[in-house]
């Protein structure tokens, strides 16, 4: 098979669309590299660049402003704020009360999340059953929030329950997916004792804490004697590839999930909006896997 | 020697600058194939698009949220508004009333124009004096403006002679170069009489209206009876390359200068602040000739 060839710069034109990343910092995200390497392997006329901000309403005006600025991933600390700014947010979302994607269409700008779908999707096409399974979630912070609503509108377990040592944020969480889906949730402050409790009945856990996460890698809220056969081991992290978390229930023959998987999907969804071709998938977990590795 | 290695679209990270035109309509802009062949060819790591714009107060205050929105060209009909909009602006911008190109120094906007200078630059680039010389400017619409302010500020003519058929416009003119600069400056309603007196004075001879412009090209408004020794002939159209003012004057043996002298060097002038790199001038030229022959 001859070699793709792939457009170089000069190829930019008048009709080339952009998107790109906003946050305070973007100096590290991998987005760029992701959905550059998507757009070139179809040969899509895009670009995806990133822009440190700090003026999210400024930010968002110029994209609404700009015809060719057509899609808008975000991250840290705007995906609250930048709700505010934009014309349409789907319900789910303004439940959540964030998004990290914004998509431009002829200057109406729709904001949306792919945090919870792309979770789901790991789940899913790693051959999860969720529909009457009970889904401990252990945090209860924004990317909790996001996988929880997401599941409990789309994926019919039969209940969720949450832990999280921040009582306040654990309340908040709670009571929003009560009023907001017919999910059945439970909610507990993490102690040695609740977390015990809940393993003893959950199918499928997933982290969203940062335990686990690069710098602080190598330790893991689960002790490993809590787990069970047949238990499904979702972590959000992806710092380090595998965490301790992921490989302690590896080793008790436990089916596990990276967040790389999510990382990627979220992506792969955001790609998608944006330019409205099937995502290489293969293709941005290959970058995202490179890059990790490096 | 090896072929030169051009980046392809993937190399675009977050460190990746854009510049962009902003204007209305802007899809014929050769802007984008210009900066990008000079970006690669110095393998800088910026990226050049389009946007139409309609709500330019919002496109520059976007930009300015933008760390890495580095540079724009502002093309039709946004070149005076945008002016209101910029935290700085030069002296001689601010006289003209216009600018082409807006500059982002971490949040810090200035404005300026190019195309007086890209004008004069084409003069100078090509030998002529121009000091203590007879100007005489054919049009007093915006490019004439930036042109007359540049000369009258920065290269010390005799005279400036403007004619026009928009009385208003002209006395305009007149007015603003005899107070905002020191040059003698001279102005009449453009008649065939006014014309045939104003071109046996001239030296530098610049045409600055549309006509002879394709789709209207093939007529002059300089009947080539005017012409004498000696005289430089400069039109600012560009599309046909040779208009029929400069093949009258060249066919009576005189100095002429194309208005792509003047459009390449505009474009050198805005790389240069973009990129703070010395532009690689005859590959922009090649990219504009390239365009303009297909």
């Amino acid at each position: 098979m001859p070699e793709k060839v792939i457009k170089d710069i000069r190829s930019i034109n008048t009709r080339t669309q952009i998107c790109a990343i906003i946050g305070n910092p973007v100096a590290h995200s991998l987005s760029p590299a992701i959905h550059n390497a998507a757009f070139a392997e179809l040969d899509l006329d895009f670009v995806y660049v990133a822009f440190r901000v700090e003026d999210v309403a400024s930010a968002l005006a110029g994209m609404r402003a700009m015809e060719n600025f057509r899609g808008m991933s975000v991250t840290i600390p705007h995906k609250v704020e930048v709700i505010k700014h934009v014309d349409v947010v789907e319900d789910v979302d303004r439940h959540i009360g964030s998004v990290n994607t914004v998509i431009n269409d002829s200057g109406r700008l729709s904001g949306l999340g792919t945090d919870g779908p792309g979770a789901l999707k790991a789940l899913t096409d790693a051959g999860v059953e969720i529909n009457g399974k009970t889904v401990l979630m252990l945090g209860a912070g924004g990317a909790a929030r996001a996988i929880a609503f997401s599941l409990a509108k789309s994926a019919d377990p039969r209940k969720i329950k949450i832990l999280d040592i921040d009582a306040a944020m654990l309340a908040q969480l709670a009571a929003d997916l009560a009023g907001g889906t017919d999910t059945v949730i439970a909610s507990d402050t993490m102690t040695e004792k609740t977390l015990a409790r809940a393993m003893a009945s959950a199918d499928i856990i997933i982290h969203c804490t940062p335990v686990g996460m690069h710098p602080k890698e190598g330790i893991s809220i689960v002790p490993p004697a809590l787990f069970r056969p047949g238990q499904v081991v979702f972590d959000i992290v992806y710092t380090p590839l595998e965490t301790k978390l992921l490989a302690d229930a590896k080793s008790k023959g436990l089916q596990v999930i990276s967040g790389v998987d999510m990382f990627v999907n979220q992506a792969v969804l955001q790609f998608e909006r944006f330019t409205g071709s099937e995502a290489p998938v293969e293709v941005m977990r290959k970058v995202v896997l490179e890059h990790l590795k490096a």
